[in-house]
């Protein structure tokens, strides 16, 4: 419970973040080396993000499913770079059943090879095309340095693989999942992201294109949200997917992948946080208004508690996502701290005077203070609590924006982008060469975060080498 | 697709059983030893089997949480009888980002022992107890003999684990998820299972009493579909999980687990399915009604399709899972028989005749041919459909009792059980000890497989040895 202050984000963001994602209870560290238990609050927060997802995902035509957790070793050998990409990071089956294995089996760290041996078994003819499946799950990638939802060894999210007819189709499919992400990021979660494309040497080990939401954390940090990668016929060929065309002809299918995790968490913590704690967007706060009922004595609790349980059934008969911390071992404002450090986005206070004056006080998270409090009315509880809520999520939306356009610079030359790049994002002119970019990287530890494809083609010239450009890329630290 | 006919039933079950999980499409063979993979209609009908669970536990207070997939070897060890149980069966990881791992992690086969120990970081005080949290997911015990969804080294769950300041509470919470499981499963999926307590020999490797509930599948086998364990004080003793009680005296507290598996969709399949294919109760039905609209030609087309369209928005829009199979390179009779195939309830028939008639035709899947057939209008289609899928539901629960009863039978004597136990179940006085219960196995392979709870306790002497039992079980063959 909050009952220590948190370390202060100008003091030290880094240890900000790990005590908040401890005292806000989302998540703990566990004695397995790198994985990380979810505790029931984290986790309800990532069953409103999966929801959210899962009903964008359904609409867009496709279905879940699930594939094996251990996959053979020699599967992923099959694509040169994938197997490049991943070998670092493996956990690896060496017994099973108290014998050892005739061939080891990696505990999955992404499962395009498993899934893609399945779809050469299933795919037969173009009108077993396309094929559209996701899968919610738990994947292991074995990691030395961990950070609680941003980087853990076990980590949960969803993979989406298809497998197409035709080169197009994939590619509009690899876009239009990236709208996915991007309108679940800005919308759900009110995490202004900008949607674009990696670069050569970010870019995911076996993919033809990368595409990824970035966002700006409170730090002015970037972190990589959510990715969409167009496979090509990299996968296709290693594991032989391979359907007749309409001419009867045999052709190799074209393939992607899309994948969002628990990082998501991370995302919303660090870009809406504050030194009190988490400050959640409503539409996926696992409670919206958490209500603080206040009297001194038993006469009070008698006035106050069937009103207060009134508007509590009036609320959550709304649909809304209410709690009444009836606590009595603790004062008022014990509560308060506490549910701030929950990030709940807004609180509904009622005692003795606001059942006399027929009111409530209801104070936002996300406006601190007196500034963030209003009284008003019993009357229409449920349309005024609503309004608010909507509020809450576009001002959140608003303010994060605001942030990371205050952040983004136009630096006139390299100089100064050795210099923005210290405290925030680079927008410039890249060759799209990878000297000038490990150029920027040594000098800066700032990498190329990705090339906006919401941005009309100009001409300029590389803010490192000169030669010309047609298009800017962010550059910016990132986590 | 269903274009080839499943080996019947009487002709060899096991058959029927393994080619109608593949035609169906529920799941597949997997290149993983032992591992299925579980295709986008058998998910679907598991993610209604997690939904109608999942509501049935918050309705009960728990929440859900997770933990780590990879557990320490040397926490199974600490539960003596546990480890026994667990040992022959695991998969282990030896390997970790490259190197040899200084202590070798099981995948978890079920997760007791890392909940056990995270469990006494969080409970200082009686006023941290109850813990109530569930986890969706997925375990691995590797089998050797493997059959999709009844037995496969990877297999998808929930699994319960609760901790209580007393005995009373942590019983009482063990026989409330036993009734959440029986309610599910009696009402959800038409399942009449069994309430009752397993023997000493059958209980969970470290449980106190084990809990469960048994079905009777079509070939009179018996499934266990479902069990609640009371753990006592096992885990709390190997995992210290101790708090002050409110004398301020240090307690163990009392833990519980529950779980129930994939293995279901085995229960719902075996407890259904006819020779035509699944059979499935429409409360948990991906597609709980076909439309199959029929024309020879365009102009046909053209009076059909705005009725059959008009009639799938009604139905949609009464919140009903409906599908409109409109693929024009297959006939209706092929369309007939791939829905039969995969256990539709209810199949809804419109031509050129029913738009000039007002009418559609609807045929139960329960209820096979013209007896199961019949023609209604189209005002109030949707009252029609409902009052039709609620009278499928229901029975179909009749049609699974009334098979179930009429295979238990009461024999008179150890030579009366012998005989009826290889046609059904026997139910019976038995003194409750080792040594009747291994006669029996051994003499007709069939085992205990529950001692009800809704049994009146009556004067009767074992049908084995004829020593005093106030108990009857159950003795059966089981998957």
């Amino acid at each position: 419970m909050a009952e220590e202050k948190l370390t202060s984000r100008s003091e030290n963001y880094s240890d900000w973040y790990n005590e908040l994602v401890i005292k806000a209870e989302l998540a703990d560290y566990s004695p397995v080396r790198g994985c990380m238990v979810v505790r029931p609050y984290g986790w309800s927060l990532w069953e409103n993000i999966q929801a959210a997802l899962d009903r964008r995902f359904k609409e867009t035509g496709h279905t879940n499913a699930t594939f094996p957790l251990l996959i053979p070793k020699s599967f992923l050998e099959k694509e040169k770079e994938h197997v490049e990409g991943f070998s670092p990071e493996l956990a690896v089956v060496t017994i099973g059943g108290g014998e050892e294995l005739e061939e080891p089996l990696v505990v999955r760290p992404t499962s395009e090879t498993i899934i893609g041996y399945m779809y050469s078994k299933w795919v037969k003819s173009w009108r077993d095309l396309p094929i559209l499946i996701n899968q919610w799950g738990n994947v292991v990638r074995w990691e030395m340095r961990t950070k609680l939802f941003l980087r853990t060894s076990e980590f949960f999210w969803q993979e989406g693989h298809t497998a197409h007819a035709t080169e197009q189709e994939a590619r509009e499919e690899t876009l239009r999942m990236l709208d996915v992400y991007a309108d679940f990021a800005i919308n759900e979660a009110a995490v202004p992201v900008i949607k674009g494309v990696k670069s050569e040497t970010e870019k995911f080990a076996g993919a033809v294109m990368s595409t990824t939401i970035e966002a700006m954390m409170g730090d002015t940090k970037a972190l990589q949200s959510g990715t969409s990668h167009f496979l090509g016929q990299n996968f296709a060929k290693a594991f032989e997917i391979q359907f007749s065309d309409k001419n009867n002809e045999l052709q190799y299918a074209w393939t992607t992948s899309w994948g969002l995790s628990t990082r998501m968490i991370g995302a919303i913590i660090m870009t809406h946080g504050d030194d009190k704690g988490l400050v959640l967007p409503p539409r996926l706060a696992p409670i919206q208004v958490v209500m603080v009922p206040i009297y001194k004595n038993d006469e009070e609790k008698s006035k106050v508690m069937p009103i207060a349980d009134g508007i509590f059934s009036q609320l959550k008969n709304a649909g809304m996502r209410v709690k009444m911390d009836g606590r009595e071992e603790v004062t008022p404002g014990y509560k308060y701290n506490d549910w701030e450090m929950r990030g709940v986005p807004l609180r509904l206070e009622i005692g003795p005077k606001d059942v006399e004056k027929n009111s409530v006080a209801l104070a936002r998270r996300d406006v601190p203070g007196k500034e963030g409090k209003v009284f008003v009315s019993q009357e229409g509880i449920v349309a005024t609590v609503q309004t608010l809520l909507t509020d809450i999520q576009a001002g959140m939306l608003a303010k994060a924006t605001a942030f990371r356009d205050s952040n983004m610079f136009d630096p006139k030359d390299f100089n100064e982008l050795v210099e923005v790049v210290q405290k925030g994002w680079a927008v410039s002119h890249w060759c799209e060469s990878k000297e000038c970019e490990s150029k920027v990287k040594e000098s800066t530890k700032a990498s190329t975060r990705c090339i906006p494809l919401d941005q009309t083609e100009s001409q300029g010239s590389c803010i490192v080498c000169g030669k010309p450009s047609k298009r800017k890329v962010i550059f910016g630290k990132s986590y």
